[in-house]
């Protein structure tokens, strides 16, 4: 990780830098095995407690087209996506994670998969026939993390629905774009992502170093994943784009008329990392879902580093606006390989919550401002 | 106002019923004098004591045109305006307003202005050439709510600036909207403006016939002025339209780019009163301003008028966005027609804050919601 | 009419002047019966020749809603209307229009219509049940210009569905906005129109005086109805408005779905005239519709008419993107009180198209370019 | 290229199938030297006549920024670019195109595209310290087909800009999507493009398996360059993308306001290639710039190749609107390393334009329209 004295600062208040070495306290041991070779998130397996809840949030409420579905599964997808799916709805008895599914490029990176994660004492299994319909020969690990991580290369074609205008919505979502995951030890995860491949585009830190969130990427956009600061493994998020910012409004007003508007969690506003438009709901398990649109090209290898102080209050919403406190501390349970799901360890590292927030935190929007840094508390705490 | 029994309740979770003479318990007279014939809100008279900063906020930030400018006075106005200004910025020693502005049809209306207040009582000034240059023979009054109002037919004409695009800035102001006014009782101040020629739109009750709010129009978009049950008299807000959603999106990007974001106070967000989509900021002074878009065509006699149960936790907000404190408790001072301060009379009847929010408060996303009507407190208090 | 050496030039390159009496060679007489007082255009009868695939075009594909049908007639209504309906398709054997209704303020009003017609020697018929299901007592008559006009006052309310944003679609219409009428004699027709209360917004005129076109309103618009010069009495096309601009491309995206392109006839664009974003479309039957947004208020009595030069190639489209000829030359039959069409009397006056297209006419972007005002023909014409 | 029979038609008109070699009658050698590491376009070299007017169009009108600038040169970049330029105008004698500058991932890479145009015969040029300023090490060549290609990977790394909307205009370019050049022989080039890398995503076929044109990429968009057929060597044009769809219209009401409606040469309209939404305008000398926006994710390597019929009158527009004639037949010469005019070569197979427009040729709507396949020309000039 650069220094911050070697970061520069731009003209909107946060740093840029060259990717760099993270440092760990308690480093995962990078194997001498390649690692696959990653293209993109390309879905998740969701436990869901009420499947025909979940498939009416899913499908009538959010829009997503049904590849196909039995009585205990349904397979969705996003508007432009050809593979199979980018979303599975399995019906559980515990809401949560079953797979953070990833395509690689070729069947044979699922072999440098295998052997990866075997390298680094991982469960791992394969399954020539897929652990869902409509993928081909799969690999899944849980990974040093804790996460259970898929990894796939065959699966059949569908239709993309980008010309099927007679179909969209107004709230229309267009692509699958990132998972999010909760750990507690930031800089390790990082560290291990490198090791799989995946590069750094933005992150949150303090003066101290300390780490609080990372975003990362394979694809080149800001990230197909992220690690936020907390205790974990848990899932944060997954996240849709649409094409603009309308069609997240329209999410929301819909929420309103159906008289659910209290799925809305936070937003919809602007993100300072990443500098997309964002929402924030919560399906019927609580389940956290982001619609997200315009982010920015990351594909370059010197693609500059963004890092934000985590006491600037536009870090996470460029307007100012409160990160209520659910975004930081619930999240979803993840399963291992038999379903089970996996312990939850404690961040031990400062929360960003307490140190932006409340008695304990402050947050500036002008670092310069006078009296030592800006207001404690954040807008909306001010007033309450 | 039709009785709660009588009003029909829609598919959205509303009222509407229609308009109907208002009870007051303290009410106006009503003259004998005809009123005079309202074409719409006009103008606002602000006074700011930094008149340098006030002109950066509304002129560099916000893009309102300059129509003229003196090292005292700075004369805005919106972009498809053709009257002389919108707003007028004052430097003074006391942050407030020294007129709500309106255009009469005739300049035949400003007697019927005279007489209208005459006969109640009011103090009433008249200035054939204008109290604001490019205005010409005015009449200004305090009305019996304590507000400083004009009227006005003749103005100088300047040039619709719709077809400029060349001048256009991403978050463009195209039209002023609307005031909103703060008073202690409600249904004393909606009985006088209506007798003052003004028809109501919506409101907001309780079940006990408490009037929290009421919205009225002369024109036929849901309001010119709305009266805000609170301490006063205080203006609450003044509002301008944009086109589009996104223009006002490009606002708050704007103030996060300038490091302003801390001047966004609630927003933005989607009504449920007026159906509009808004955003409300604080001038340097503190003064109020809504950033407004797409209500709906209110202009046949009978309209119906839409009523939203103060518990609705729709009604301010169509998403269940938390209403910040500082907006019920926080308003600008209004002048006399010396410049004085008006003496600011407490509310007595309920207040729509303490009703709805915290220990004391209760919103309901679903009327129908099990365990009696609904969570206490709003969605973010509710994670605080 | 302000003769074109009292007019103002903007710096948009149209004229502003306020409103004048029009001068007709041929006018029709003022009568001393006062002309009711109009709210503002409310519905069209249209009759259909196949009802099913009328209702497909404007159910199915641009979303309108229907209040009722039965096996003759189906009634539509936008988004926010709570008046019974804004098009009635009639099934017929002959493609027309059966009546251009509006809405008057009072039931008084209609007697008002009676007297003025029966004045002017028109047909004049009172059904005091109502012509089309939904409304009550209303009057039709055949204008001096041969235009089926309606009037009625009482209407069957319904549900405003502006808050059911889980009913919209991409391109919802939200209000009816206008007619457009075609008419051999435009300052006869302009005289009329203004007897009857309307006022004059824009036009389009040449430098002998020749008046091509005007736009005309009662609510504060740009217009309720506009006449067009050409072989008349005819339908030019009725027009819904939307909220936003990519409402309209996302018609234009559906129809591309479902493979209906060939109903696009022109645009999407921005006119000059109005300054509103427009596409022209045509039903089955080839009636035109007009998708319209976002024109500006028109309600002060001293509104600056704009006068556009006819060989201005951005009073019709502000990109100077072609008017296709159709456009020009084709319009809907009207029909008498008996259903039987209006015979159709030629233009003598010049005609828009031949003026400013092809091989006798022409257009300039910018007025004072060299070699005498601009090229021949219109973009798209140079380069065929 | 796969043939027509083992293509699948989709619900959308068009069909898919996995990319193919292609055949060619007159095939470039495929080099043994590999090719290059292509990362995406990076900038274009453009010689304008005018430097100034070249200036206030790319900068005044369009909002491009000016990274330096000096008496014969201004470079240009787009609101998110970190590279230090996506467009240099250079001022001399004849309009044309000095280089298509593509990014490689490392400076070996250089090493690389040394070899492979060296091996095939093409006159290769290596400039140490860049041919542009804030560009080092650079390669020049001729290329087989006859355009200037330049690849480079050092660069000097500038602010991005997406943050600071405070800069921002209604019409905002974020990013340079694509060139897109004119050559002859088609299937030849797409050869030759396969051979350096990139990968195709989108053409237009007849049954007789004539290619018209073809879309290849290497980042994972549809393109980063495409093949258009026509005489060549010549550029069509160079695309810069807007996030929203109304950036692009802003664009086109600017050009308005400025007068400037004549440099609109076609659209803003729906590509049914691509999928993206567009506007052609043409800058001071002729060049063409597209203005681009929502294309789809083409990274797979399984991504799904689109063939369009040439007699789709959806594929160009997919709402069927006319391509002008200009657009097929007007292009930029393109230099050689001294700086002279290619000749261009005439292009023998049929001709777009001929095939579908005009007496000779035919466009269909609905492919199983009656009377043998659609009618002939296309929508305007079925009026003409």
């Amino acid at each position: 990780m650069t220094h911050k004295n070697d970061r520069t600062l731009t003209s909107s208040g946060f740093y840029v830098s060259q990717e760099a070495p993270i440092h760990s306290d308690d480093p995962v041991a990078t194997p001498s095995s390649p690692a696959p070779d990653i293209l993109r998130c390309a879905y998740m397996e969701l436990v869901v407690t009420d499947l025909a809840a979940s498939r009416a949030f899913y499908v009538d409420v959010l829009g997503l087209y049904v590849t196909t579905e039995d009585s205990r599964s349904v397979y969705l997808r996003s508007t432009e996506e050809f593979i199979h799916h980018n979303l599975v709805l399995r019906q559980g008895n515990v809401a949560a994670v079953a797979a953070f599914s990833y395509r690689v490029r070729t069947p044979e990176d699922l072999d440098k998969a295998v052997a990866f994660y075997t390298e680094l004492g991982c469960e791992v299994r394969r399954e020539p026939g897929g652990f869902t319909r409509g993928i081909g020969d799969s690999v899944r690990v849980v990974d040093p993390l804790g996460f259970p991580y898929e990894f796939f290369h065959a699966t059949t074609h569908v239709e993309r629905l980008s010309w099927r205008y007679d179909l969209h919505t107004p709230g229309e979502l267009v692509r699958l774009d990132h998972f999010n995951q909760v750990t507690p030890d930031v800089p390790r995860a990082v560290k291990f992502m490198q090791d799989l491949g995946f590069r750094v585009t933005e992150d949150i830190q303090d003066d101290e170093g300390t780490v609080y969130a990372a975003w990362m990427r394979r694809k080149p956009t800001v990230h197909d994943t992220a690690m936020t600061g907390g205790d974990g493994p848990r899932m944060h998020h997954v996240a849709f784009s649409t094409h603009e910012k309308h069609n997240i409004l329209a999410i929301c007003d819909k929420l309103g008329a159906l008289r659910r508007s209290d799925c809305i969690e936070r937003g919809p506003g602007r993100h300072g990392v990443s500098n997309a438009f964002y929402l924030y709901l919560r399906d019927p398990d609580g389940h956290r879902v982001e619609i997200y649109t315009q982010d920015y090209y990351t594909g370059d290898p010197d693609n500059p580093v963004v890092t934000w102080d985590v006491h600037d209050n536009q870090r996470r919403d460029w307007w100012g606006n409160p990160v209520v406190p659910s975004w930081y501390t619930e999240a979803s349970l993840v399963l291992d390989l038999d379903g089970v799901p996996q312990p939850v360890v404690a961040r031990t590292d400062d929360s960003e919550m307490e140190v932006t927030v409340g008695a304990d935190g402050f947050s500036y929007t002008r670092r310069d401002d006078v009296d030592g840094g800006g207001v404690q508390g954040f807008k909306l705490g001010a007033t309450l």
